[in-house]
């Protein structure tokens, strides 16, 4: 059965793909865009280096306008980001019959709660998977023993979160967007052990 | 790593063991019992069935005794068979680093909620793993893509569930368990597909 796997090149994204297709799934790796700038490579590097396809879904730009403006008002990126994260499931919904992500036990956002789950997959008649079984330990475990990672400074050159539309909209209103998202470290899937 | 999955036969925690070896871990399907009934049979067959070893976790009977009284106090199950399902996750806690069980994201008793789950793993410094990733759907699709399974009439020669040896303790008692647990269908995992 087909499968989406919402996909920034992560290692959680990473072991939801490989869970999926070793329990016999046929998966896509499936990264959101809103046509601002085309910050899915990253992503489609990490797919292609565990032989996944790879996906763009083109999300509307409003999506993002919507949610940045959020994000600007409240000055803390967490609803906007959950925002995003809800359309861009609802979207994926719309095109595959299994939905999933990375998300994880011990996550608080972006991540659906049980009744967004049971609503999505009544209204959209699809299968809803996350990571909820596992808690940081064994996901730390398990990434640890399949992938190989690159740790590098989070920049729109190496990132495909969410936040690199975010960061650069914010820019493109005027605003600097380094309170809300401080510099950090990045890390992406670049193979298997 | 080592894992031991609570384990009675049916097809959650078979599917448990089935992903946690694709995963990597080498599991053990270890069933509860309290010395009053060798009820294990069953989950024993089921595990040879799937090529896993297969342990009998010996649990003290007052565990049973007390939760039987309660189950008999509240003329209904589910108080009592949570409170023997956290203690049979406690004890494997003590003997492996990682304890899964079949529990879904749907079911609501037994199940260990977040706070639970989060005490065991700090107290005990073990991984706890069940089946929150996946809805009912999905399950469905995966039991009935990998396993053979046998549908009879329960009872206790082809049942390894915590019910049995209750039943059995309410009868010793002198009371019918035939109100508390009505007759049912059981589900048990033969082998593979």
């Amino acid at each position: 059965m087909k499968a989406c796997v919402l996909y920034s090149g992560g290692k959680d994204s990473s072991l939801m793909a490989v869970m999926l297709k070793k329990l016999g799934f046929d998966v896509d790796l499936c990264t959101a865009n809103f046509g601002l700038y085309d910050s899915f490579h990253p992503a489609k590097l990490s797919a292609k280096s565990l032989e996944f396809n790879h996906k763009v879904l083109e999300l509307d730009f409003e999506v993002l306008n919507k949610a940045t403006d959020m994000i600007m008002e409240n000055n803390f990126p967490n609803d906007g980001i959950k925002l995003i994260h809800n359309e861009v499931v609802e979207y994926a919904a719309d095109y595959y019959p299994v939905v999933a992500d990375g998300t994880r036990r011990d996550d608080k956002t972006p991540k659906l709660d049980k009744n967004q789950i049971r609503s999505l997959e009544d209204r959209k008649n699809i299968q809803y998977i996350n990571l909820d079984s596992f808690g940081y330990k064994t996901i730390k475990t398990l990434v640890s023993s399949i992938f190989e990672v690159s740790k590098e400074k989070s920049n729109k050159e190496n990132s495909s979160d969410y936040e690199v539309e975010i960061r650069l909209l914010i820019e493109e209103k005027g605003k600097s967007s380094e309170d809300i998202f401080p510099e950090h470290y990045q890390t992406r899937v670049i193979g298997y052990k």
